[in-house]
C-alpha cells in the first residue's frame, strides 16, 4: 500500500509530473533524519531529509497517531522511517507534505548531538567534519563537489579525451613546484634500504606523467588528489587537495586557452543546471552576487592580453599599489584583480611571461624573454588557471634545464618524450577546490573539502 | 579545401554514416604518428594512429609526391601533418584510405626508439612505461580504464549517489587492513613536530570516512587512489592502486549484494558498448574467452550461498586441495574458484563470514558467530567485490574494538556516527585495477596502471 519514494522524486513528480502521476501516488514511504521536530501537543511537524535532495519533506503528525507522545521526543537527527499520505499544498512553502500514519524510530540521536542549534562557525564545523554534511551549507557544497566532479569527465568525455590516473607517489621532487612530503615505511630516512629503494614523494603534479599519454592519445586528463608540503595557514592552501590537468597534443596556447575557457563556461552551466537549489542556496546565504558573477563569465568572451601589456597598463595605472610593479615580477593578487575587475571587467587571460618566473618545461617564445605560458584571471578571486604550451624541443629543454641548474637523470624519459615523434603540445591544471570556492563564494578551502589537511590538522 | 578530422570521426561516418556525407568529404587533414611506414619506391604506405581511436588511417603516397625520399624515410614513431584525398575502400581490409597530397614532418623520431619492433614482452615493455602507451595492447587498455571510470561515474550518479573525495592522508593506521606507508616532513620519525603533529599515513581505505557522508546522502561513493606499503611481490598487488568504494544508508546486505550485482553488469554492458574495438582486441590477442565469459556473467543472476554451506560443500568435495577446509578458515584461491567455477558455474556471494576473519566493523550477526559480510566470486578469477553490511550498534561495536584490542580513541568520530542518529548500512570495495584485470585477461596488475608502484620500482 506504502509506496517507497525519495524526496528528490517527489518534489521532481510535484514540480514538474502529470496530474495523473501525482494522483496515483496516494500512500508513501520515507526513510531520512529529522532535521526539526516541534509540536504543540495536538499536532507535531518534522522537517525530514533524505540525503537525495537539498529541500526537506515536512511530515505532519496528529495527536490520534501511535506513539504520538515518544515522536514528539525524537530529537533533531533521529533516523525515522514514515508511512503517510501525500497531500499537495500549493499554497504552502513547499509544494506537498506528508501526513503521517505510521513512524518507527530506526536510530536515535543522543542529547550531545552538536548540529542542535540553528547557527556554528564554519570553524566550528570543521572539528566536526564528521557530522558537518548534515548542515546545510557543507549539504550543498558537498553535493556541489560531486555534481562538479561529473561535469569535469562528462566535459572530457564527451570529447574523447582519455582519463589517466597519473602516479600519486612519484620519484621526481617537483621541480620546484612546491615543498613534497615523503612517503617511507622507515623510521631512518635511510631511503636506499626503504620500500622503493629510492626516496618517495608524494606528487604535486601529474602533468610530466600524463604528457606521455598525451603522445599516444592525443587528449588526455588527470583528475586527482596533489599534495603540498608548505606550512602556511591560509585560507587559499591546503595540504591535500584535487587538481585537474589535461594536456593536448597538437596544440599550442591558443587551443589551450580555447580549452580552458570552454571548460570553464561548461562547468558553470553544468552546475546551474544539475545543482539548481544548491546555487541558488549558496547565492542567497553565502554570496549574493555568486549566480549573477558567474553566470556574466559564462556569457562574456574571455579576453587576452600579454604579460608585458598588462605590466604597461599597471605602470600607467592612477593606483597606489602595495607592491610596485616592474617587468619581470610576478603579478601579485591586487595586479591580477586590477587587471581583471578594473580594466577588462571580465575573464582575462594573461599570457606570455617571463621566463625567469615560470617552470622548466613551458616553451620558450622567439623573443627568448618570456615563455607561452597564460593565467586565467577572473573577476573576485584573480587566478583560477593556469596553463603553457610544453617545450617541445628537446635542445632547447635541455638547455633551459641546464641554465635553472636541474638535474635531468631521473627526467630523461620526460625529455626522451622530444626524442620520439615529440610534437607540439599544451595542457593546462585547474584547482579542483578553487573552482569550487569560485562558483559557490566559499572563502575557506576548508569549508569545501570532506576532511580538509592543513598543518597541524588531522583529527579525522 | 583540407577539413581537418579524426581517425574516429573517420571510422564512424565511413562506418555508419550516410553516403551524402561520405561523398561531401573529399579532402582531409590529419595529425597523428606513424605506426609503420613502407614503400616500394614507387608507391608508400603508412599506417598512422592519432590517439582517437584504436584502428589506424592508412595513408598512401605515390612517387610524383613532393619530398616523396625523405617521407620513406619517415620512421616508427614519427608525428606528422598529413592533407589529403578520403578513398572510400569497401572491398579492403580498412574501409577507406587517404591519398596523400601534402605531408609535414612535426616530430622526427629517433632512430633509437625502443618500440621499432613489432613484439616485446610484456616486462620489457614496464621498462618503458612512458612509451608503451603506443603500443596495442596498452593502448587498448589506457582508454578501457578512462571508459571503465567513467562507467563507474555514470553507474552512481545515475542513481543520484554523491562522489565524496576521502582524504589520501589519514590518522587512522587502517585496522589492520594493510601495511601502510607513512607520509612526513622529517626524517627522524619524531612525529610529534612533524606537519601534521602526529604521524600520518596514506589511507588503505576510504570506507570509514565515506560512512560519515552516508549518514547525510544516503547514496556515496569514493573513486580515488589507496595504498598497500606490503613488500610482496605478485601479480595481482600493487603499492597504489584504485579503488571504488558505495556506502548505501537504510541499506542491509542483501541491498548491498544487489547494487554489486547492477554495478558490475552495468560495467560488463558500458565497456562492450563505447569500447568494443579494445574488447575485441583483448578477446583475439589476450584471453579467447575474455568477451564470451564477462558476457555469460552480465547475463546471469548471481547466486547467494552462505560461507557455512560453502565449507560443508569443500568438505564434502571429491577433490584434494592444497589446503584442508575448516569452518572458520579463511578460504584460499582454489576454494573459491572451485565454489564459482566447479559448484555454482557462474558469479556468486559467499555471505555470512566468521567474525574472526573479517573486520571490526562489520554487522555482527543474531548467532554471534558470523558478520553480514559478502564476498563476490567470479569464475576464472575468485575475489572481485568485498562488502559488508556495517554494525551500527555503538555497544556491539565498541566491544568488539574491545575483544580485538583495538585503540578506539581516534576513531571516537565513527563511533559517535552510531550515537547521532546511525541507522543501517551497508557497503563494497571494488579493486579498479582487478576489475580492468577482469575484464581483459590482462595478468599483471602492472600492466593495467599507467606508471605502475610495486616494491623497488619507482623509475617513473
Amino acid at each position: 500500500m506504502f509506496e517507497f519514494i525519495t524526496i528528490r522524486e517527489l518534489y521532481e513528480m510535484m514540480l514538474t509530473g502529470s496530474t495523473m502521476e501525482i494522483d496515483s501516488l496516494e500512500y508513501v514511504e520515507l526513510e531520512g533524519w529529522i532535521r526539526t521536530n516541534r509540536d504543540n501537543g495536538k499536532v507535531g511537524f518534522i522537517e525530514m531529509n533524505d540525503g537525495s535532495y537539498f529541500r526537506n519533506c515536512q511530515l505532519v503528525y496528529k495527536g490520534d497517531i501511535k506513539g504520538y507522545d515518544a515522536i514528539t521526543k525524537y530529537g533533531t537527527g533521529s533516523a525515522i522511517r514514515v508511512m503517510g499520505k501525500l497531500k499537495a499544498t500549493p499554497e504552502g512553502k513547499q509544494p506537498f507534505e506528508v501526513e503521517v500514519k505510521e513512524m518507527e524510530l530506526l536510530g536515535a540521536c543522543d542529547p550531545s548531538y552538536p548540529l542542535q542549534k540553528k547557527r556554528h562557525s564554519f570553524e566550528y564545523m570543521r572539528e566536526i567534519a564528521h557530522l558537518r554534511p548534515r548542515a546545510n551549507t557543507f549539504y550543498a557544497i558537498f553535493r556541489l563537489r560531486s555534481v562538479l566532479s561529473m561535469a569535469i569527465h562528462e566535459f572530457f568525455q564527451n570529447q574523447g579525451f582519455v582519463y589517466v590516473h597519473t602516479p600519486i607517489i612519484t620519484g621526481n621532487d617537483g621541480e620546484g613546484a612546491g615543498e613534497m612530503f615523503t612517503a617511507t615505511t622507515r623510521d631512518d630516512a635511510n631511503y636506499e634500504e626503504d620500500f622503493f629503494g629510492k626516496e618517495a614523494f608524494l606528487t604535486v603534479t601529474g602533468q610530466l606523467h600524463v604528457e606521455a599519454f598525451a603522445m599516444a592519445f592525443r587528449d588526455v586528463y588527470t583528475f586527482g588528489p596533489a599534495f603540498r608540503a608548505e606550512n602556511s595557514n591560509t585560507s587559499r592552501h591546503a595540504s591535500e587537495f584535487w587538481m585537474i590537468e589535461p594536456e593536448i597534443a597538437f596544440a599550442d596556447l591558443d587551443d589551450d586557452m580555447d580549452l580552458i575557457e570552454d571548460m570553464i563556461k561548461f562547468c558553470i552551466d553544468y552546475v546551474l543546471e544539475n545543482a539548481p537549489e544548491e546555487m541558488n542556496f549558496f547565492n542567497t546565504m553565502i554570496d549574493k552576487d555568486a549566480i549573477n558573477r558567474i553566470t556574466k563569465v559564462r556569457d562574456s568572451q574571455f579576453k587576452r592580453m600579454t604579460y608585458t601589456e598588462a605590466v604597461e597598463i599597471l605602470e600607467k595605472a592612477d593606483v597606489k599599489f602595495d607592491n610596485k610593479v616592474f617587468w619581470g615580477m610576478d603579478l601579485n593578487s591586487e595586479h591580477e584583480r586590477y587587471i581583471c575587475e578594473q580594466v577588462v571587467d571580465g575573464p582575462v587571460f594573461l599570457t606570455d611571461y617571463p621566463k625567469d618566473i615560470k617552470a622548466f618545461y613551458m616553451r620558450v617564445n622567439d623573443d627568448n624573454k618570456t615563455v607561452a605560458a597564460c593565467d586565467l584571471l577572473v573577476p573576485g578571486v584573480g587566478e583560477l588557471v593556469g596553463g603553457s604550451q610544453r617545450e617541445e624541443r628537446y635542445d632547447v629543454l635541455e638547455a633551459r634545464m641546464k641554465e635553472m641548474n636541474m638535474e635531468s637523470e631521473h627526467l630523461q624519459w620526460y625529455m626522451d618524450l622530444r626524442r620520439y615523434g615529440g610534437c607540439k603540445h599544451a595542457g593546462f591544471g585547474l584547482g579542483f577546490d578553487r573552482m569550487l570556492m569560485y562558483l559557490t563564494g566559499m572563502q575557506n578551502i576548508r569549508d569545501v573539502e570532506p576532511f580538509p589537511r592543513t598543518p597541524k590538522n588531522l583529527k579525522f
